[in-house]
């Protein structure tokens, strides 16, 4: 298993690094390293309770200052489906797949808990967007590595983010929740496309950044 | 394994989705869902090569547009270590274990692209900052996942956004790339700390957002 998750490595990056021992996980290390973005789903129907929890195991995801900045909003209804699907012509695959979830940054519930207690919020510049969004993030990351175990294809859709207020309309998004991205969810009807990446001595740095031979 | 999962998810969230059948994967999931900040370390090293590893698994996660704007520098020279360690005081563990990684969003790679070509950029508003910070927060998820997968702990710091220059300026990062977290990574002297999460029906909604019963 070491050598099938150097020999994605070195599919996706050029080279793998030299890792001399198995470590433990090393089979899921391999598939996380083979991640394949699918826009095709078969029509097996998914178990909304399966849903829900690959929802939860991202929601166990880290939080900045456990403030839970993030939330999900899984969209089946047909009308719904629909609003949403004209606002993303670019992702026509969006469209197919049981559910379309939305990963959203929530600003809102931090805000309120001040409102609440009569206190006025006292940070209200871009960090509150910056923090929400990274928690946004995180959920959908951890969301695709979940449904990546389970076997469940995923295909992000960022462009909702050039239609955050029609995409607030349409979800009913209150001031202070924003859409961060889609996200198709489905059982592959083909394996996917592994998406090649820079090298890796690229996008990581030692000790300070460095892009010698970056052009 | 779907008992355990269950158990871990009502453990978090006081209450678990009604999965009858264990999907693929169940022991992964319970794991995630069993999610722990990791801020002890033991004085095990560890390997390089692990740790390039896992950055590269964290930077096979789906990329925005593919544009990976999202870089991880590893520290671990000590003067370095000591320079940052100065700016997040109230984050004393991140001076324990093996590694500080600190995750960047990169916006500047793709400025670079339209300079080598002699194009203008025509984007320079808050989306290159939005995309950045969001594709840092996946690589960071997903290190994560992956570092949990061969029982590495770890703990996120978020102060370093407090910080962003002066962190800038130690890791020596150019314009357009900026820290969005630090990460405390080793091997767990104790098993960690699960963060209680809201309920599930908070942060998980179906086809529009709804807060009732939120207060």
């Amino acid at each position: 298993m070491l050598d099938r998750l150097k020999s994605v490595l070195k599919a996706r990056f050029g080279s793998a690094p030299d890792l001399s021992e198995a470590p433990k996980g090393v089979d899921v290390l391999a598939e996380m390293a083979n991640r394949r973005v699918v826009r095709r789903y078969s029509d097996k129907p998914l178990d909304p309770a399966l849903l829900d929890t690959l929802c939860a195991v991202a929601l166990s995801a880290p939080s900045k200052s456990d403030l839970q900045q993030a939330d999900i909003v899984i969209v089946t209804d047909k009308a719904q489906r629909e609003k949403l699907q004209a606002l993303i012509p670019e992702n026509p695959w969006a469209a197919a797949g049981p559910a379309l979830l939305v990963f959203c940054g929530n600003n809102r519930r931090h805000r309120l808990l001040f409102d609440w207690r009569g206190r006025p919020f006292v940070n209200d510049h871009l960090d509150p967007f910056f923090n929400a969004a990274v928690d946004a993030g995180i959920v959908l990351a951890t969301f695709i590595a979940a449904a990546d175990r389970v076997g469940l294809g995923t295909c992000p859709i960022s462009q909702i983010r050039n239609q955050a207020e029609r995409v607030s309309e349409v979800l009913g998004l209150p001031q202070h929740v924003f859409p961060v991205a889609g996200l198709g969810v489905g059982w592959p009807s083909f394996e996917g496309v592994m998406s090649p990446r820079l090298g890796l001595d690229v996008s990581i740095h030692r000790d300070r950044y460095d892009e010698t031979g970056l052009e």
